[in-house]
Order: structure tokens, then C-alpha cells, then sequence
């Protein structure tokens, strides 16, 4: 019965990555909840760079400024 | 006061059929709950078939091999 | 492949209403976009009237004040 | 920890206007709760005026009727 | 037509500062985007803290740990 | 920058589960997207069983039915 909503930024997710997501998502709620996976959807909404806030700033003017979400 | 919003695959929906989704579920609240029509809102979500999952597959892998969700 | 998600207030909707809209949401996808039902997830979020806004007022007040969604 | 959803019709919102609610809503939130604002993200969706559905109308409906939003 | 919702975690907030979060949303979209109030609906999710992940981790053990949300 | 919704009925999710399917998007999302953990947040939602619907039915009609979501 899940529904799983993933919002991020629309910053060249591939076909691919999205997959693995869909997978690997399915995949944990299966395992933890014991769950049949024909119950479990997920959409994946990519918002525009311009449409996401983080801390008062537009994600579009911190990529400007050089500033990314990348994992250290 | 209810707020409605429908996900659903960006598959070719009609305008026509995204007015029927809307007048139908704003009479069926109207008519349910007796709510003043004036307060609902409704919102289509239309998620291209790479960012749906189901059952750990993209929509789009599954049209590809002919799998529909159309009622049989 | 649609879910839908009905947000109201938190106002003694009974659960043969609940039925209703979930029934008749079901029966109108189904109807309009020919779509399996099985595919179809519904889900009703009640939302405390302390917790909802309209208008800028928060809707407990609003019934204070007696004033409500109803259908005139 | 919030997460701001504003779900509004694509019709011609500014980068501009845009960054003005993410700078108010994210000030706001800081003030209102004293929460840290790296912890406050906010996504704005654009729906389709076709998409958006009001008193059981369309809205590109009611604005071919010259129906508007704006504040009298 | 902009409904907003605000996600955050069920940890006191009063019914005045909902109010004024309400309140403050609604001025905002009304001044930048020229709105209607009427139109505007705002919904408040508060979330168990057992049920909001940040970095990998429950909100109720970040707080166990004596780490807050609040603004420096 | 991801905010990920988990929607599923509250049907004794123990906070262990939580806290697996909180660690376990994280993860997945640390690694497909090369994100900051800090910047993922996630929030999961417990629907009472009466307020869900699939197939047109409550789950908690399908429940007393004897009707899991167990995966066979």
C-alpha cells in the first residue's frame, strides 16, 4: 500500500539513476514492511532549479555561486 | 476546504477527460460531505513514465514490453 | 497507476463518507481514463482545523466565529 | 525540519516572485519557530491551468471566461 | 488558487504560531502574487518524530542526543 | 536536496522499521545522486485504515475480510 513521493531538483537525473531509485526503494519497503510489491508506487517529482528554496535561496542562484548538494 | 490532487502517468490524458476527473470528484465532495464547491480545489500531477515505479519497474520499461494498466 | 490524495478537515467525516469518496474516486478513474482499479490508491488526510488556513484565518476560528464550508 | 509545498497555476510566476516566497516563507519559518533555516526547504510546483481544477471548473476555462485570481 | 503545505515535526508548535504561519503565508502570496485570499488554502502536517528522517536519522534520537533544530 | 514522502497505513510500524526505511532511502539516495546526506529529509505518513482505499475498497473493510498487503 505504500506511495512513495521523491521531490528533488531537476539537475540531469538519468533514466538509469531513476531506476535505481525505483528499485532500490521497492526493494527496501519489501524487506523492512514485508510488503507485496505490486501495492508499492513511487513518483518521482523533478522540481526546476528555480523552484526550489534552501535556506531563503533559490538552488538556481546557489549553483551560480558555485554551491552544490554533492556529498563531500 | 478540501484540496484534492490526482498523480497519475503523463500517458496522453485528454482535456476533456481532465474535466471530467475534476467535475467529478468536485460533485461527489459536494454531494458526499455537502461541502460548498467554492473550497475545493483539485490538482493534477502528470509524472512522465520514467519517474513512476511500480512494483520496482519505470512505467516506461513496463510499456515498452506491452504491460498497460488499462482495465481488462 | 493513479493516487490520489483528499486533504480535509478534521470535521467527523464518518467512515461510510470515507467509503463514498473512495468509491466514487475509483469508479470515476476507472470510468474516465480506463484504468484498472487495482492500480488506483486513495488516501484521506484529515487535518486538525487549528491546522488548516483559508483566507489567512485558521478554520477553528472561522467555527468560532460560525462560520462554515457548508454547501448553501 | 519543515517542507513547504505551494501548489500554484503555471501563469507566468517570475524567477523574481519566486524568490520572494522562498525568502519570505523561509524568514518567516525562522521567526515564527526559531528553527535554522538550512533545515527549511521549500518546493514550488507550476500546474497547468488545464490541470487545476476550481468550484469543478478548469481554470484555462474560467480564464477563457476572463475569470481571474487576482486580488480585487 | 495556491495551496500550500507546510510539513514539519509535531514537537509544541501552539495554535498561535500556526496562526501566525497562516497568516504570514497568506499576506505573502496575496502581496507578491496579487491573489485573491479566498483562494489561498494552507494546510499544517505535523509529523511524529519518530516519523521524520534528516541525514540518515529519526528526529527522536537527533533530539535524544540533545540535537535541535533551533536557529543558532 | 531530496525530500521523499512515504505514505503508508498505520498498521504497528514499529520505530525500528522507521528507522531501517529512514537509513535505507537515505543510503540509496547518498549513493544514486552523490547528495549530501544533510540535505535529504524525510517524512513518512501513517493513513488510519478507514481513510485508505485501493480498489475502491477501505483497507480496513479489505482487513476484516482477511486481505493482507503481505507479500506471498
Amino acid at each position: 500500500m505504500p506511495f512513495v513521493t521523491i521531490e528533488l531538483t531537476r539537475e540531469g537525473v538519468t533514466r538509469e539513476q531513476k531506476q535505481e531509485l525505483i528499485k532500490g526503494v521497492t526493494d527496501l519497503i519489501t524487506e523492512v514492511l514485508n510488503k507485496d510489491p505490486h501495492l508499492t508506487h513511487i513518483a518521482i517529482h523533478e522540481i526546476d532549479t528555480d523552484n526550489w528554496g534552501y535556506a531563503g535561496e533559490q538552488i538556481s542562484v546557489l549553483r551560480e555561486k558555485g554551491i552544490t548538494a554533492d556529498k563531500k
